[in-house]
């Protein structure tokens, strides 16, 4: 198949070309490099070293003899151009990755509330529009979260996409499938629970193929085609905003800092390895909808713990110590969330989970890379409210943290 | 109340603006003039001889005294300057009608898609964003619409906003209010949908107070204040694209041609008068929710009609036929529209009827500038999908009939 990867550049992205141009397809990354550039705006790096997407891709063509394409091209601001390379290379699969996708990046001040919103809606409604004028019939596969769900408010697990309710109407009670409800927590969230409604509308009117993936925090850093040489290694972001809960306390646990647990640490998120990400994606792939059907969703997490208990988890491994600090999010203290994975589990999906897999990422990545980690970058200072901001800014015991970094 | 009347230039806009002012607020228009552009854009104009809107703002002073201020601000792609007018001025009330209307335009083109979405969902995000970064505590009133919720497909009739649903549990069946779960029909619609999602967002993050009125096809031309001078008239669009089918069917009415159905006329549409829809939000500035509420809706509609009755009505008042031609929407042939407007009539709402108020159109609007219609602007051309605009382009006897113009 010629698969074009959006985004292909970034940390889901670039693991994902690999495998899938290891199976032999014929795989395009578009991307705009906007990653990279905030990066430069907020000063900060990957813990490990990453090259050029342009070098990176040389060295896999020098590995495997399996060649990548890349081309630059903005979703959101160059239309024209994605028209354009769609309706001349007529791709079979797009893999869109190409969003904004930090919730603390989105709510850092109205400006990257802005960007967040014009970024990812216009690049998703643009590309859309083009799949429908271009009359292409490629399957899409989007990269959604989890987020977009908010918790499962009545304790039922969270199905995956659609809920069955029942409606009272004059004839009596009606079952009906709907959209799960969505109440995403952060405009980054938001941007996906929108994208929800531009897929449902494109299916719907234009018939267009789409998949759109609920995807859990996903750690890790290895798949099996990045390990194949240095050069290929992915991006590991332990920042304050780019950073997940998990690499955060991978890095404080490397450099001998506490690891620090906002609240009491009672939410609980759900969680995927990177190299069950790109195997989703391939089982996605595989089991394409057909024109005319609704939206195929699928739950991609394989498992789920309390924010407290990943702590646990890497202190045990690490000899860490665990530091409570005031949340900067908006969110209940504690919430339960069970989520309905049983599509990929049918589809042959075998996860490798937290238990298994983190002691290589405590070794082979924290500790190998421990010399290039700016502690300074570590806190999440973006606040959901500026009362909240303020509050994470002046913490004192915050300040002490940091202050030992 | 300081009001900004966002939009305040257009068909909607301007009827709210004399309305609100000419009741003592001190009333500000904020338009990017976008609409005057479309109009230049399409070769077309309103039936009505509008003024610019200077000039229109001049003479309500010298009739009334009153000053309303317009302040050119693309809400869209001017942010910075939309949240340094909000900060300044900091407005109570702002009352929310830019954005791109008509359906048909938003599915002409890719590019019109694309337009619609970046013109619909950035304005109104900016707009949010801008609110919450000033933290000005203005009540925002948006305009909506009825095609958020597609129709109602279980037969009960369509809630204003929330729908109470039952789930199932492992605890056995739970009650839970959730967003009606929409299902847009063109990309003009969608991006309501998008708007609803926005606020419901914003609401809860950050407090803002927010009414969203879920409109009907507004009708009628004048209201009190707009009769007051013959350059205080309101615009009366009548082209495919931003006339409305009742709209439409005046003018073929007035120089005598059929009235043009689509499909069956089986189609039921939801529709209010333009002087009940400035008295709503009259009613709605009144019923402001308090900070923390979840986001307020109302239906703002007043009756019902299939398209072929409402033919039949403008028939019977004009002794015009009816034509029947293939229907460039990808929509259901015939369905049922039942909408609960409780909250409007409870707050004292008395609607106008399409058979009280029809003959005035009739008589004193299509009648009364027949000698400005442009005939070949009449007919409905933007396909839903390229199948039925290449349909509807091609048909016989859409060509007998535009032939005929
Ligand atoms: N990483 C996670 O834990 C996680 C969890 C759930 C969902 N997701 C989703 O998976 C996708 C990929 O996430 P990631 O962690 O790889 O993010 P990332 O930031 O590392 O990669 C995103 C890539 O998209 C590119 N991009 C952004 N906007 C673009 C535009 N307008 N045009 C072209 N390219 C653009 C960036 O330059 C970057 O290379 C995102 O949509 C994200 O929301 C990620
Ligand atoms: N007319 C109807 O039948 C109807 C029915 C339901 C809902 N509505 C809603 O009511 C609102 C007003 O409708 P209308 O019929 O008055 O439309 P209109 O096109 O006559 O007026 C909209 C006005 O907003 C301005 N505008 C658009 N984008 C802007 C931007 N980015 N920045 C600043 N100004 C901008 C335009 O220049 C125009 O003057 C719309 O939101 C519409 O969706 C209208």
């Amino acid at each position: 198949m010629k698969i074009a990867v959006l985004g292909g550049d970034g940390f889901c992205g670039w693991p994902t070309a690999l495998h899938l141009s290891d199976q032999g397809h014929d795989v395009h990354v578009i991307d705009n490099l906007s990653r990279r550039w905030i990066d430069a705006e907020l000063g900060v790096q990957s813990l490990t070293p990453m090259d050029s997407i342009q070098e990176r891709v040389r060295i896999w063509k020098k590995v495997t003899g399996r060649t990548i394409e890349f081309h630059k091209i903005d979703l959101a601001k160059q239309y024209d151009r994605l028209r354009l390379w769609l309706s001349e290379e007529r791709p079979d699969a797009i893999i869109h990755f190409a969003e904004q996708r930090a919730a603390p990046y989105s709510m850092k001040s109205d400006s990257h509330k802005v960007y967040t919103v014009d970024n990812n809606v216009r690049g998703t409604h643009n590309l859309l529009a083009a799949m429908a004028e271009t009359g292409i019939d490629a399957h899409l596969v989007h990269l959604g979260t989890m987020g977009v769900y908010g918790y499962s408010s009545v304790g039922a697990p969270i199905p995956e996409g659609y809920l069955d309710v029942e409606i009272d109407t004059p004839s009596g009670k009606k079952g009906q499938e709907i959209l799960y409800p969505t109440k995403p927590g952060s405009v980054y969230h938001m941007t996906k629970s929108l994208d929800q409604i531009l897929f449902q509308f494109y299916a719907q009117n234009d018939g267009l193929r789409i998949t759109d993936l609920h995807q859990g925090i996903v750690w890790g850093t290895h798949t099996e085609q990045t390990k194949r040489h240095e050069q290929l290694i992915n991006r590991f972001d332990y920042d304050g905003d780019y950073g997940t809960v998990l690499n955060r306390f991978l890095i404080q646990a490397a450099i001998g800092y506490p690891l620090t647990v906002h609240g009491t640490g009672g939410q609980t998120r759900a969680f995927i390895h990177i190299q069950d990400t790109v195997r989703c994606i391939e089982l996605a792939l595989g089991d394409a909808p057909e024109r005319g059907d609704r939206v195929r969703i699928f739950n991609q997490m394989t498992e789920t713990r309390r924010v407290r208990d990943l702590a646990e988890l890497v202190a045990k491994l690490s000899g860490a110590e665990i530091a409570y600090l005031p949340n900067p999010r908006k969110e209940a203290a504690e919430n339960d969330l069970i989520v309905d994975n049983k599509q990929f589990l049918a589809l042959g999906l075998e996860p490798t989970t937290l238990a298994e897999g983190l002691l290589e990422e405590v070794v082979e990545v924290a500790k190998r890379y421990e010399h290039r980690i700016d502690r300074k970058r570590i806190p999440a200072v973006s606040g959901w409210t500026k009362d909240l901001a303020a509050r994470a800014e002046k913490d004192p015991e915050g300040n002490r943290i940091r202050s030992v970094s």
